[in-house]
Order: C-alpha cells, then structure tokens, then sequence
C-alpha cells in the first residue's frame, strides 16, 4: 500500500443538540482501531456491537479488540446484510440478542455497518429498556454523509419503507473513512448521491466543488474526509434547527420521494435498485420536474443529470432493471410514503441547484404527466 | 339500575409537562360516550381506535360512533385480549394494522382497554411514523390509576416483561368510571393492589382512607372518582418531577421488582396470576422485607397484609397456584428486571406506610434468605 492506512488529521464535526444531546462527529482513516477510547469516555461499563455479517467479518473484530483495550465488555449482535434485516423480524432478534448480552440502561449499544445496521441498531437502541444510547460506526460513503447522523432510526413495515421508528440521536459517531476502502464501486456510487445531494439542496459552491473533486472522494484523498464532513455539517445545521421534521429538515428529502417509491417498486431488491441509485433518479427527476413546472432552468436540470451520470450513477425510470411500472404505479407507491399529509403530495422541488425548496399540494395530475413523459422520453435525453 | 349511569361531577387532573406535552386526565362516569368532542378538540383527521375483542365487544362501536359525530374518521384495529398481544408479532400487528387506516402523522391513536392494550397502542404510537398522537381511554381500574398515566409504553421481551419500549405521553386520558362496572371482581381487585400502593408509597392518610373506603370503589360510589383522581395525581406529579425514572418514580415499583418476578415465574399465565394479584403479594414482601430488616415496625407490615388480604388479595408466595420456585428461581426471575443496574439488585423498601423509599445495592444473600424464610412459613402468618 503506497497510501498511509492512517492521516494524521481527524475532522470534527458538532452537532449542537439541546437538553444534553450535543455530539460530536468524528471523520477520519483508522478510527475503528481506535474507538475503544472515544466510547469509553461516555461511560457505561457494556458496549454491544451490532453489525452485519459482511462488515462484522471485516471490522467487528478489531471493533470489539479496542473497546476491550479501553476496558468495556464488548459483545457481539449480527444480522444478515440488506435491507431484509430493517423488518419487525430483524428488530426483534437484534433487542432479543443485546438483552441476551445483559445490555442494561447504562450501556452502549454501537452499530457497525451501512445504513441499514445504523437504523436498525439505534432503533433497537431508542427503544430496548424505553432507551440506551448509541455510538454509530458507519462504514459506508452513504450512511457517513447521510443516514447515521441525524437521529432517524427505523425498520420497514410491508406497507412502506421507514414507517416504524423513533428519533433517537447518537452520543457519538465515528466515520473512519479507510472502511470505505473495501466498499466496491457500485456502493461508493450510491452514497456519492446523497453527497452531491448537499450541494442540491442549498450549497451551489458545493455542487462545484463536487463537480471538480468527486474522483478523489472514491479514490480515497483528502477530498474524501473534506466531503464527508461538508455533509454532516450541513446535515447537522438542518437537524438542530428542526430535529423532528416539521419543517426544513423535509429538504433532506430530496430526490426521495421518487426515490423511495422506486425502491418499493422494484421490491427493495438491492440486485435492481440500492438506495442511491433510486436517489439519483430521484434528484434528476426532481430538477426535470422543478424545469417542466417553469421553476427552474432546463440547463440547470441537466447540469445535475450530467454530474450524477459522469460518477456513474443512473438519472432515468428506464435505467431500473426489470422496469418499474407506469406513472400510477409510481404516483401509488409515492402515495404511502411518510411526506403525505392529508392526502395530498409534498415534493422536494428547487429554482436551480442549491435552491431547493418543500412544495406541499403538489397536484397528483401534474406529477402523473410528467412521469407519463419520462417514461415516452427517449432514454439518451 | 338504580345507579345513575353519568354523574354531573368529572374530575380533572392535570400533568403539567414541559414542551407542549401538558395533558389532562378525566375521571368520570360516561366519557367513552362523550370522547368524540374531546378527541376532536386535539386536531387531526383520523382517529384509529386499538382495542382488544373483549373490550371492543362492549366499547369500540360506542367510542366510534362518538368519535364519528365528532367529524372524525374513525378505525378500529382489534388485538386478542390478554399480555400475550404485548409481544413482538402484537406490536407488527397493530403497526400494520393502523398504517392500514393510513394513519398519518398528524392523527390520532386511541387506545381503548387496560394495562395492555394501552402499553401496546401507545408503544406503535410513540413509533408509528416516528411518532403519531395518542389518547388513553383505559377501562381497567389497574390502567385508570397506574399505566394510562406517565408516558410509560412498551412490549415483553422472551427475556422478561416490558423490556422493549418508549416514553411517549398521551395527549389526553379519558377515564369512564361506568366502564369499570363490567369487570370481574377478580380484576377490580387486581386494580385495587396499585390503588392501595399509593397510599404505601409516600400518602400514609391515602391509606387510611382507602381503609375505611376501599368497599365504594368496588362497588361504584362516588369513592370510585375519588380514588382514581388522587392516584393520578400522585402519579402525575411524580411523572412530572422524573419523567424518564432518573430517580423518584422508581417509588411506583413499590412491590414490582418481587410482583414481576412472580409473574414470569408463573408464565405470564392469566389463569395463575395478574399482575395486579403480583403486585399485592410483592407489596406484602416489600413490607415484611423491610421489617426483617429492621426498617419497620412488624406491626405495620402486619397491617398492609391485612387490608391487602380484607379486598380479597393474595398476599403470600404460598398463594400462587402452582407454585413459584424456590428462593434461587425467584431471585434469578428479578435480576432480568429493568431494575438492574450494574448487576446489583434494587428495591423500593419501606420505614412505615407512606414511607417508601429506593434501596439500591441490596444484597443478595439477604434476599434468598427472607424468602427462604417466606416460602417456609406457615402459610396463615
């Protein structure tokens, strides 16, 4: 190996959390060698550990080895990996394996793993014994920019994806960046949507800045530690102004009410559509959409579809493998989706990149229309 | 009936929680009839009703029908009665069942039996959509004085009773007193065992009242109001001082630590034990405990067994059918309590009626041998 396993720089980033609940995020290569101290130093005498299989073979190992170094018992919760694991089923076994472990009210509980394991785990965590706290250790691009900071835990219903939850915040969150070395190309993919999403949402300069770095965040540069923490201090600006979604924090959601519904319709089956990939339709979508409206520039939709096809990622329904229904297909597998209120949409919609804005009431009419469009429109456009 | 069905008088008692979280408890004869106009006056379109079909058969059309007139779309998701729907596979049920009814984040769920019904409607509450509104309308005595108040919510776990849940508070508790007509004498005395609890805790002129009253709660005098409408208070203000049990509301386990033991013991097995007839043979021990121990006088111990036992209560460990075990069982049955912390056991000991307080650290070897001693004694001591 010509790069170092370790930089000497960690990033941080606070989240400053009211009522006792500020933490901080740490960013940086080996900090799973080292999290032993950091959890430690919360207190507790017990840290579980809840992984996936494909993460657990990798890390849960040197994982558990540094939290016995700082003097906790460590014990070991594993699941099978994907989404399937984010059910009722998943949820029991991971509360029933951390009681069997003796987890008590004083105790840690870290989640070791990609989105799914941090929702799952601090799920279980929000919950087991009314509430135990939790440290998140993500290991993928997606759940480092995205999904472990925040507070949203959860598991799926059959009726709907992330249906069931609780907002329960981490007390600390360390994102080693060298774990995402092992992630292969199509999982890096997937999370650079969500960070080309910060841009989107209300960053211009950071949409440039991606446009112009992106390489070196999967190749494993500085620009790697520098994206990562862009994001999470941009997703923690939103969560301490509005933890609890009523209102700014809904922009998060951008690209994500297509992208959900996609997500349903190819039946969360990760070999048709992961996550990301159904985000980055969504957020080209949402652009096209905001343009067919007269909100936004054309040339600015398709600045954002360009970026997202260059880092390899899919921007149109045709590119689901196996399809993905017609417009009321989607429009009804929108409709179960957590942003609707009284019956009636609420997209994420913007007047440019970095000028995104919630657009409730959307009418039904207008988005089936334009999805009839998109699914006549030539593929290449 | 010669007994009017409504009485003039509703009693209110108010929690006065912070953040908006301030709610009112009502106490009164005929509120399932009225609830429509005060469930309505909480907002929201929707108004799923969770019940049990030994409750529902009497209540939910009633509850419905008020609701309806209301202007509110009312659902109604029926669970099987008794604690095994407070389960995993219960609590999926009652998810899916609610989402369903396209409860959304701005409706209501309104939990309409005892103890369990309202633990469970109000943990899938406290996580349906990360969190939906919820309304108590318990129609038990044990859930009108002790688990329709404070925000205490959850599941069992295979590992022990209510081991999974949350704190999420009502936003109104609606307490029909006539509903209590329809209970077997076995449960109003189940329910009364936490009635009394209250006066031992920290109220020693509650119990004298409770001595000299205790036959009009049963038998539906106007005692009956009074005596749900000072156990919510004194359960409101300790809810109020220590919400999340950092400290003093581990007083309204007087009798539980013993009383949850005895239940697990016996299966959870209605036809054995309620938890109610748990409480009442854990607050003799709490009591006579505390005497071995030299913290009160033995004649007081005396005096709780004897009004316990004149309600028809069970107050010995002889009187559970089928046996409990011996000390060992028993004890191993409490360290799987919530109420471990670092492995050490707690208990709510006593110096007198109305003179509880948290003993944490007590030794385990004390403990085998008071009940040793218990299970060796002659059974009409």
């Amino acid at each position: 190996m010509t790069e170092p396993s370790t930089r000497p720089e960690t990033l941080t980033v606070h989240v400053p959390l009211d009522g006792g609940r500020a933490y901080d995020i740490r960013i940086g290569r080996g900090l799973i060698d080292t999290a032993g101290d950091a959890v430690a130093a919360l207190g507790g005498r017990r840290a579980a550990i809840v992984t996936d299989e494909t993460v657990g073979a990798l890390y849960a190992g040197r994982l558990r080895e540094s939290l016995e170094r700082a003097g906790l018992q460590a014990g070991i919760v594993t699941v099978a990996p994907g989404e399937g694991s984010k059910s009722y089923a998943g949820y029991a076994a991971v509360c029933d394996g951390l009681l069997a472990l003796k987890v008590e009210r004083g105790d840690l509980v870290v989640a070791l793993g990609g989105g799914v394991v941090g929702d799952l785990a601090g799920f279980a965590a929000a919950t087991l014994r009314r509430g135990v706290r939790f440290v998140q250790v993500p290991t993928s691009l997606l759940a480092q920019v995205d999904s472990s900071v925040g507070g949203k835990t959860g598991i799926n219903a059959p009726l709907g994806k992330n249906l069931i939850g609780a907002f329960h915040q981490p007390r600390l969150v360390l994102a080693d960046t060298a774990a995402l070395d092992t992630l292969s190309e199509r999982e890096m993919r997937a999370g650079y949507a969500e960070v080309a999403k910060y841009g989107l949402i209300a960053d211009p300069g950071f949409f440039d800045w991606c446009e112009a770095n992106w390489r070196g965040i999967f190749s494993g540069g500085p620009e790697r530690e520098a994206a990562v923490a862009s994001c999470c201090r941009a997703k923690a600006a939103v969560v301490t102004r509005d933890e609890r979604e009523d209102g700014e924090r809904a922009l998060l959601n951008l690209g994500h009410t297509f992208g959900h519904a996609l997500e349903r319709l190819t039946g969360y089956d990760p070999a048709r559509l992961v996550h990301g990939e159904g985000v980055a339709i969504g957020l080209a979508l949402a652009f096209r959409f905001s343009a067919r409206l007269g909100l936004c520039a054309g040339q600015e939709a398709g600045r954002v579809a360009n970026h997202l096809a260059l880092a390899g990622l899919p921007t149109r329904l045709q590119a689901v493998p196996g399809g993905c229904g017609d417009a009321d297909a989607i429009l009804d597998a929108m409709a179960q989706d957590k942003k609707v209120r009284d019956g009636a949409l609420t997209f994420i919609l913007a007047r440019g990149i970095g000028q995104s804005f919630i657009a409730p009431g959307v009418d039904r009419t207008e988005v089936a229309a334009f999805l009839r469009n998109e699914l006549t429109a030539d593929a290449d456009v």
